[in-house]
């Protein structure tokens, strides 16, 4: 239940506040070139405390691969890999020992285990992700031997939202957002919020260029219907839309239909996904996230004898955790690929008798 | 790949056009009785024919259990369920047989698996969605044994949305409408567009009252991570959303976090999960339904070997899928609140002392 | 839990006295020739009542399969195949309703469960492997297109045991004796036990020819585990052994070691596998069935409310159930090969990179 | 596929001599106390270099516990468990590095993978079970909350069989031989195969006392077959035996029956499992370990490019693996049983009312 994926798994371990963090990553073909530094450079783009619109938490994210490669390749049996945490100030949690921050998973996971690691979150804490980009880098590796690519950006920050989505300057813009037009209104409205001791929600979009035909294992392991799995089970997100999903309720068929030319499909409102199956075209994704339950406003909470109180929640915060969120989806996106070109091979006989050939 | 869940895991199979569809549910605890009127009664509610606002093609849709069951009680074992296809008019496709469809998954079946069952659909229909009624009427019954009860109904059609969700009128609908004061508004626009041989999107509201705490394991079978995997994969839905989800994403912290007092919740912005386990509150999802993909207008598609033709439909479709949709929608909730019932206990120490004392 | 294999995936369903059996077999590659004559046969290999050394009751187990084969190969979807049970006498069993048989799983079933199918054992019956070896028989067909074989035979029963492994000679055996100069004696200790109201044990052996280099998933999907596990689930089994497994263990490491020269290995202690992962030569297996547990003599049990009783079974039984047993080895070996050569691809960069290229 | 269970699921990874060897335990349930101590001395019963009996290679197997335990408590996230290897001797390994050592997986992993760690055999050494008895020692913790314990013993080494079976004093045995009237003589037997350059195979006896009935899920998660694939899966293991398994195939009904009156069962052939199921009597396995494949003595072998060449193997090696893999087949044990609590949960709808009420 702390594991992802079917032929290329991942499992995840580690509190916030714990000794380390890491993940185990079952299912690389052997042979793949283990690139420390991109995957590295990876948890650099998700690492807390890069700007002011993030939480001031500052962790190396320093990841260490403890198995499963050999003079620079993947062997074929699992990667471990793990990252110690350095910037724990546990302190600042003593004051939600017994309080159920509003907003947080502290209630339930109270409620189901009946203990609970309250630095910070412990396991249900954002940290976590740090895990995930990680599994993640090795999954893009994988996908770009193929040619495959999985870009991202934020399109809306609270009620502003991009016109255009220009995925290059995503890269570069601290906020990692896709319209340089609004990029200044956005970054406006997240210092707002955060001086005002308040969050923000967001909006990342996800593409992913270049999967072939036949990627999704009808008909209960779609490829849309994992993804959007593993973008809701991403920390603070509320929904997730393929292609023009929302708006499709609202057209009519013959909107939305996208008809078929010798050399492809006209539109795209598909987001390249047709009955559970990527159709060749770009793979697009809108993931939801809520602002940030974290915040510095009193709020009416309860301690975990049932007592009312008014509680201010201390410790540092991401006003807004769509941005670093964005890094966390093309992680999943590219896991979630890459364990469907593993699970598509032997979908057809011509394919098994080529590999066996 | 043609299974889901994990502790109560169905499995379907069949064809559109084929012999029979089925399931087999697995896991059902042993004991719990088994009303097979029940059963076709929640078949009844999405079978097609019913009205002018559904697919001409008429069929009994009835459900015969082969295993699992001696004298009306379940015994443990998989509960096999078949359900004869009566009304097939597989000629209808003949015109199809080297097409494909737009929107339809045709062209992405036929790319991976090199051939396809053309006859409606064949595994790709929506019909399939049959054998998920019938397992979910299951669940619905082992749910009701512990006071939880699943309900949905359309929220909105076309851009007809509603502003009262009666889940009661909903029951009483023909096109399962919440809301009493735009029903006719919904209907109109749906005859408008098959009278113009279009189709129009809608969306599902889907309710569940009665929840325990504590249902979803974190962090990769989440409650509402899996809930958007269940979604996602019927057929034409393209958007999930967890309470307010998309208007969370436009919010503030302080205005999407739902406070806390000594007899719950201030508000359910959440939708009723909170890090991914169910807080005890309602949970709320809506479903985003594509319209149909099956129009009879002239569209552009090409064939099997990439020669262009423009192409008109035949046969007999739904002009608004979201309708029948629905009840799949409250059937998949079902079966995953059912297996997070099973696979929650044993969380705690507590929890196993009880069972085995 | 009624499912058996990861990419090729089966399932069963139905009691010894209900409806009907059945299975879906998921997984399946699209274009294989499906022979509905071949998979007969191989029903017909295991069913009921061909000759004195088996149970008197007489089934045609007749297959129809009812989905995933379209204009006789498979379409990548999910095969379901159903057989109806003809000439169930569920009156033999009132005289067992509330008493437990020794040897069998009346027990334990009834403390699982509290609840008991107890005509015929219910699911617990060795019926079920009916479907199995209709699964089996499509997995063979995979294997074929490869040139991969598996055979088996009866080595041993009661004490006596084969001094050589004639498959040939086993396929036209009517106790699928694997010595033609023991087949005699085997036979009558078979009658003998029969005429006496008793029963015997056995031994199948199993080969597997023509497995390519490298199927086994390690550590914990080895192939020697997981034929293990196949094995050990039919009914009656009580030990399972590779190679000369339990002969390994009376011996030096320098007599049980194969050594190798450039044209393979000089010996196969092994039984083909190395490490979990088969090495290409021959796979080898000997399964170890217990006698049949249904006899006639008298035996002591208690009731289902706990009393004792001398108690006599009635209805029709196999005396040495390793017989028939045999041909759902050989059935469950198939589905472990098949999945495992599915699973293997995508092992290597290298043949990732051959299949998508 | 380098994980085991299904609702105790534990992960492994690491190399002979790689950098650290580890282990994630997902499912446990929150509120266990985790005994560190306890866990340590489980892997100082199965470390290397304690005797004359073993492998020379020193290694401390200290473990230490990275996450999901909150002040002494388990949390309900995954136990990550690590142990850094210490005493590697790579440089032993150089000689092997383009050779296939007979009896190993050298042959196998090369030829699935086209790359292997050949530094002590890599993934494929029985190092790696150091992380299945920290996993094993936590399942046991939970077991003896429940009153269940696991032992074993040696039975057997080479063809010295034990005629009665002390775990009491296989327990303080230094090679944990079940009987003390031939625990000399199995000595020298091991050092007698040790002097002279070779090895001796041998049997673990395991014992599983006070398993309530009704674990295991029929009929392709049987107890008794789950068994199997975990012992099967031990490293050196070639045979599994249930009960009286092989003895059994030589008996009559009559003789191999157990009768059942109102305090039990008068005898226990079964080995405490019927139908896949436990019977609440003692389960019983005996587990068949081929010899060491690491000898000494010159053999014949071929070169990565399949060139013939005689090899003398160097290195440390233990010269009879069955005696430190009978802490394994505990472990392993331990974890299955552990899995089949959980698992049995809410097979009843009494239970489940009872565990929700």
């Amino acid at each position: 239940m702390n594991s992802f994926g079917q032929k290329l798994r991942f499992s995840t371990f580690g509190e916030s506040h714990g000794k380390a963090l890491g993940c185990l990553l079952d299912g690389v073909p052997a042979g793949l070139a283990i690139d420390e530094e991109y995957i590295q450079s990876e948890l650099d783009r998700r690492k807390p405390g890069k700007s002011e619109f993030e939480t001031a938490r500052k962790e190396a994210d320093k990841v260490e691969i403890l198995s499963g490669v050999f003079e620079g390749l993947s062997t074929g049996t699992p990667i471990a890999m793990i990252i110690y945490n350095t910037n724990q100030k546990s302190k600042d949690y003593t004051n939600i020992k017994d309080v159920f921050r509003p907003g947080h998973a502290d209630f339930t996971y109270f409620n189901k285990y009946g203990i609970r690691d309250y630095r910070g979150g412990g396991r249900s804490s954002a940290r976590e992700t740090a895990a995930r980009v990680a599994a993640g880098a090795i999954a893009k590796l994988m996908l770009k031997s193929l040619n495959i690519n999985i870009l991202s950006g934020i399109s809306q920050v609270h009620g502003i939202k991009a016109k255009e989505f220009d995925y290059e300057f995503a890269k570069k813009s601290i906020i990692y957002a896709l319209d340089k037009n609004i990029e200044e209104s956005q970054k406006e409205i997240i210092l707002k919020a955060k001086n005002e001791h308040d969050s923000v929600g967001g909006v990342s979009r996800v593409l992913i260029k270049g999967a072939p035909v036949g990627l999704g294992q009808p008909l209960y392991y779609k490829l849309d219907a994992i993804l959007a799995d593993a973008m809701m089970g991403i920390n603070a997100v509320k929904a997730v839309e393929i292609g023009d999903g929302i708006l499709s309720s609202e057209l009519l068929g013959s909107q939305n239909n996208d008809e078929i030319r010798s050399d492809g499909f006209e539109s795209n409102h598909a987001g390249g996904i047709l009955g559970g199956i990527s159709n060749g075209d770009d793979i697009v994704m809108n993931v939801y996230f809520k602002p940030t339950p974290s915040i510095f406003k009193e709020q009416h909470t309860v301690t975990t004898s049932n007592e009312e109180v008014d509680f201010s929640l201390k410790g540092r915060h991401d006003p807004c955790v769509a941005i670093r969120g964005t890094i966390v989806c093309e992680s999943m996106a590219a896991l979630v690929i890459a364990d469907m070109l593993l699970l598509n091979m032997g979908s057809n006989m011509n394919g098994l008798n080529k590999y066996y050939s």
